[in-house]
């Protein structure tokens, strides 16, 4: 058979304030299409469907109109599992209803010991869980980390093992060694709770979910799909995608790239260029934005000026310092500001901008409360 | 046919700070029982499924679980609809799944208009909604009010009638006239937008929910289920129930009863009374207590001893008035008391119990945030 694997969708999260529904919407259309010209028997999604435990209601409406897409009306099967960003218990509730058209969706352990079989595949769901479940299910007080129930857990799957099968893992955790990024939540504890990849052998193929990088981790049967979208400066320059999976022969997977609505770009210019039609019309001004800025002089009003240009940007770094820094931040240790005045100096030394009246109200009344609280002590 | 009708199950409603949910879980079980004894054809839910537009974790729980073993267990068709307090994008995420077992949950106007064909019946099940929703669907900006909106809807029903068919509306609404608890949230709007009776006239059975009481509305064919339990003491004398109705060979309706896992009940005595064995061991010391206080005394450290036996007061009255209570009204007005002292005292009218020293302490702090937000004004 053959499969598509993705993950950590995160449906509803946003990238520095910006909302990425939009970009998720394109994404999660982009996976049917493959999925379609592909010719896949199912889709495969690894957890973290949802970027939080109470997702909005547009997040909730947008992710329902792709499930209707994929299942009810392109008739994909789908097996999913809950991640760490995933409620259990929100997400499982229409779940006994999904089954009946081969939407599989497991939330809790004991779900992951019931394989789906599929074709010449066995597909274990095993949802995000933490240690005291598997204690909880094995009734073994000794399971205290996610290695060691694992090691449970995998010797109960092959307890299932039909040998005539592909035997697939779906699952959601931090693979010791593992490359991270910046925007995955740190799951694993004290280090001790990733789950050694030497481990996961007895698989045919583990389909993962959790690290936002499609290659973090590098083992032959067993990958991360990494996000579709990039959630970070630091996915900058990752390929982002979906895998396909071919279980005949033998296990061979290739990865599809997908391209987002808007993409994150990098861009090393003065500000003078930057304000210049001639520059930014060459420009996709749509994207996500990095802009190291090479001035160094101060810039009023820069901020607001730059975005009125490009709507989406994410961070401005001054690749070349800043002028008179060292000198001013002397200048401020020498001087005997009082807290309003040291404010407005680092706001307008780190933005440069000036305070608006409003902000000035907001310092003058945090600055009070914190009197007040001082006081209290 | 035979169907039975019921509203308002507001899971995850809390009653004067209790958590009713394990009340809530036996009147659905008991729900379901009637539902078998009665042999009935299908379940109608008229709205207010959940008591939030976001419930607990418990409560998605415990209303999925019932949801699971009315229909996909004991195979009853469900005809439901979102009411007020539902959110109606939270509450379908699964409807077009769910439709497949005969669960059919409408939570948008338009869908109201696919009536629902059963049996010898059609149900039209129209959820709550908004004017606005009405003036969208139908593109008609005079429509401003709900009975503008419902005259429009119906006569669009109407087209639907099969003239061989009983005609069933579900919805959740006010109408006009009708009575009234202390546990609705009010939807009408300056009471103009009750629902005029006669306005329900073409349909066989109006099958209501919003109001709590079974009584609310005298209309032959036209019925307030009621909620399963009583969520205030203004239905203390209220009987909770479903009602039993048959479609041949005229619309006909029954009534029957719910028990519910506590009573609420009133107990009219003198704190002596209420806190000897000889007393209490007589009682249903479980139940949602409304007490009636003969005393007029002072009783320092009273609610904490009664709560001691009686697990869920909901409140305490003092049936023939306090004692020194006029007299020490009027003291307080006399004596130049600080405001500290000023709270102390009346707390202490108010509730027979001294200040601890916790609650000293939060009131010198709201003191303290009052006095500082004076000043800053």
């Amino acid at each position: 058979m053959r499969f598509l694997h993705t993950a950590d969708w995160h449906i509803g999260k946003k990238l520095h304030g910006y909302d990425l529904l939009e970009d998720q919407k394109k994404s999660m259309l982009d996976i049917l299409s493959i999925a379609k010209k592909e010719n896949v028997d199912a889709i495969v999604i690894a957890g973290d469907l949802y970027d939080r435990s109470v997702p909005s209601v547009e997040a909730v409406e947008a992710f329902n109109q792709q499930l209707i897409k994929m299942n009810l009306e392109e008739k994909f099967p789908l097996f999913a599992i809950s991640g760490n960003h995933d409620s259990s218990t929100r997400l499982e509730a229409g779940a006994p209803w999904f089954s009946q058209t081969e939407f599989y969706l497991n939330t809790r352990l004991e779900q992951a010991f019931v394989p789906i079989e599929w074709e010449d595949a066995q597909f274990f769901l095993l949802p995000y869980f933490e240690p005291i479940a598997a204690r909880l299910y094995f009734g073994d007080e000794s399971i205290r980390t996610l290695p060691q129930a694992m090691e449970k857990i995998i010797s109960e799957m092959k307890k299932k093992f039909l040998p005539d099968k592909k035997h697939i893992l779906v699952s959601h955790f931090f693979v010791a060694g593992s490359e991270k990024t910046d925007s995955e939540t740190k799951i694993e504890v004290g280090g001790l709770d990733g789950v050694p990849g030497g481990m996961l052998k007895d698989f045919d193929y583990v389909a993962l979910g959790h690290l936002h990088g499609k290659d973090a981790l590098h083992q032959e049967n067993a990958r991360y799909s990494g996000s579709p979208l990039k959630f970070s400066l630091s996915e900058m320059n990752q390929t982002k995608g979906v895998w396909i999976v071919e279980t005949q022969p033998s296990i061979c997977y290739r990865f599809v790239e997908l391209t987002p609505l808007h993409e994150m770009t990098e861009v090393t210019a003065s500000f003078n260029e930057l304000t210049s039609p001639a520059f930014y019309q060459e420009m996709n001004r749509e994207d996500y934005l990095q802009i190291q800025l090479t001035d160094r002089a101060i810039i009023p009003n820069m901020m607001n000026q730059l975005r009125q240009i490009y709507p989406r940007i994410l961070s401005v770094e001054r690749v070349n310092g800043r002028e008179e820094g060292t000198k001013r931040q002397i200048t401020l240790q020498k001087k005997n500001l009082n807290p309003q005045e040291l404010i407005a100096t680092f706001f307008e030394e780190m933005t440069d901008e000036k305070l608006t009246e409003r902000q000035k109200i907001w310092i003058d009344e945090g600055l009070q409360n914190l009197n007040d609280w001082e006081r209290k002590k």
